[in-house]
């Protein structure tokens, strides 16, 4: 029976280790290969030799994007898999590589039990998913769904200088396959949650419905530099004192709106910074994300007004600059109950939630119907060497992503 | 008539501008001269040398202090006055090097006027005032009063590894006369305010009556790090919004009480300082000034109070080091009195009011009658190549110090 077939841990485990040795930083479980750099070219390499082992056939566009297939029974648009492997300078092992190499895992399990799915398996990377070297972030998918035009893509400059289409030529990444790429008939990633929430809940699958829509701006205040001594509070234009207020009603506000509402401060410089001046400009960030794209204007609405306000009553001016914005994303439900049933039937305990990162799969929501399963995150720990997910965590995420896949490409119109 | 002897205001302008050649920033009216560099043995040398011209007695103590002498017609304690000659490494002209160089003009205006006056006068330049190279700041003046052992003060070490005693050595000031110093008859400082309360209020003369006390501490909040997309806010234990909550209080109490109480948060950093990162740490400075003892202990308890209570709420630590505590310093109100009354009679606009920054006179506070004379800031500028101070209020406060010195050198026991 497929729906017995399950996936060989040992083995995934043992594909997650071998590609994490690859720009492993010392003395930890982390590593670091940020976007097409002699890192991920060798991450790259060793990826595709597992893809060519497995008898796939690999085609590389021509911003990186690699993907390998699996023939089916019949031809027609595969059903596709995947995430990423490049990783931030402070990495861990699982993040992209579990989506990609759990892809390669139900392939090898497939082939193990002379299973022949009915339509073609594709298990994709994509390039520079993370942004850490070249912005912006989820560029290989974003490209792959026509959402950048691929010459736009290869003159932008990283953050050391280099440009990407050299930087493809270099590594020899620069592929022939045309982009926009060919829309899969679903897409399914399976990724680390990144946060707590199952965790905490106890939960071991996370059925994605969506990704939260996302406001990131940089504020700057600019007051008057003068003595902390000297200066009574009533003369002061003080851009420090402003800042620290709007970021506390950042996090009251989103406390106020309550889940799935977050707000964060994470970047604050004062300028010049020091204990007896007051400060002659502010700047930081803020993020805010949300999955209801009406509540999120809310929210950036509700702030722009404090922040004017209390901008203004200290006697200070007020710049802001909007860095990213993305709407929300809603997977496809039909997918997303798929996910759901497959792993109540498996025996795992799921919840349905929406993700609060980026990811390939809200690219590939442009084009095709699209969900996610995640795995838990002890401590809710990413981007952070110490990242860890339990082997039986894995495996239950990676046998979830097998049956769903199987399901997906086992007739002409499948669930969807 | 000794009540209608003036300065010349264009010697004493004069002199500021030669001294201000020392040590010149480029493009600026601003100069650096840190203490014991190269640049502060040229600025002493210059010093020295105009108070041998006026025919001074020039005594160098174990510490660098320089105090030159005008014999008096009978001897006794000198009445002393001075400040000093460092500068913080983007200073203005005027600064310390006000207080020193008035004294001297009051001197060659006496002695052009072929006055003598019954007790001896003293202009002193103390050591390190401004902490900029080695800590603590009035360093000189508080080893010349007896605060400080002259060997503790000698081992100190800089910000760049030079240590004090070597320096002194290096840069032929490290002299003989002994310290702690004779206690003068009185103590009277000229020096720009550097704030703006004067300019603001249209007022030629402050009559300083003591120095706010000052309480500096440094606080560290540490929480956990975690994806500022993917942590809900219940999970979250963010030290950034604990820092913030707290600035926003400091600025609050402040306000709260009303003046003269300060509350500033200069110096803010963030750990890792990231966009989409919920911060691992927050470190901050709180800096709070008072003129009153209990008010200023009134307001530690209260932060103390209101950071223990935020910071567990939000389930971070809380560490507190304190960086400085000072108490405040209360001038001889006789001699405030005198400076007040001198400032009336010469035709000033003159009001009482504290310093919010330290002096060398809130050493010697310590050991004699001690007072200040203020003059105005434009727009409250100090530390700043951009210090500025009109010659006209230039003039007003030298001819109030005159008028001061005059007076308490003309009797065995003036008006104390």
């Amino acid at each position: 029976m497929l729906a017995d077939l399950r996936i060989d841990i040992d083995r995934l485990v043992g594909r997650l280790a071998a590609l994490a040795e690859i720009g492993a930083i010392e003395g930890t479980e982390g590593c670091a290969r940020l976007a097409l750099t002699d890192e991920d070219k060798a991450g790259r390499d060793l990826v595709v030799t597992w893809m060519l082992d497995l008898g796939m056939d690999v085609h590389v566009d021509g911003i990186g994007n690699v993907i390998a297939v699996l023939p089916g029974a019949t031809s027609g648009d595969p059903v596709m898999t995947g995430s990423h492997i490049d990783t931030v300078r402070t990495g861990g092992r699982y993040d992209g590589n579990l989506g990609v190499l759990a892809g390669l895992e139900v392939v090898e399990t497939l082939i193990g039990a002379g299973v022949v799915p009915e339509r073609p398996l594709a298990v994709a990377f994509f390039t520079d998913e993370e942004g850490a070297r070249f912005q912006p972030d989820m560029l290989g998918s974003l490209v792959y769904v026509g959402g950048m035009a691929l010459e736009e893509a290869l003159d932008i400059e990283g953050i050391d200088g280099a440009v990407i289409g050299a930087e493809l030529e270099r590594i020899g990444y620069a592929g022939s396959a045309p982009v926009p790429g060919l829309a899969p008939r679903a897409f399914v990633e399976l990724h680390v949650e990144q946060g707590p929430v199952l965790e905490v809940e106890g939960i071991t699958i996370g059925a994605v419905d969506g990704v939260q829509g996302i406001s990131w701006q940089e504020v700057t205040i600019t007051g008057q530099s003068n003595h902390a001594g000297t200066t009574p509070m009533s003369m002061r234009r003080d851009p420090g004192y402003v800042a620290a207020a709007i970021a506390t009603f950042v996090h009251d506000l989103a406390l106020e709106l309550g889940p799935p509402q977050v707000g964060t401060v994470g970047s604050f410089e004062l300028s010049p910074n020091l204990i007896n001046v007051v400060p002659a400009s502010a700047t930081f960030t803020v993020d805010i994300r949300n999955t209801d794209e009406a509540v999120l204007q809310v929210v950036e609405a509700r702030l722009a007004e404090f922040m004017v306000l209390t901008a203004e009553a200290e006697g200070c001016t007020l710049e802001t600059r909007i860095l990213a914005r993305f709407e929300p994303v809603i997977f496809d439900p039909a997918l997303v109950a798929l996910v759901e049933r497959t792993a109540a039937t498996l025996g795992h305990s799921v919840k349905r939630m929406p993700s609060g990162a980026g990811h390939d799969a809200q690219m590939l929501a442009r084009v095709c119907p699209t969900a996610m399963v995640f795995t838990p995150s002890h401590n809710g720990l990413s981007h952070n060497p110490a990242e860890y997910t339990s082997p039986e965590d894995l495996e239950a995420g990676a046998n979830v992503l097998l049956q769903v896949l199987l399901n997906l490409a086992s007739s002409e119109e499948g669930v969807l």
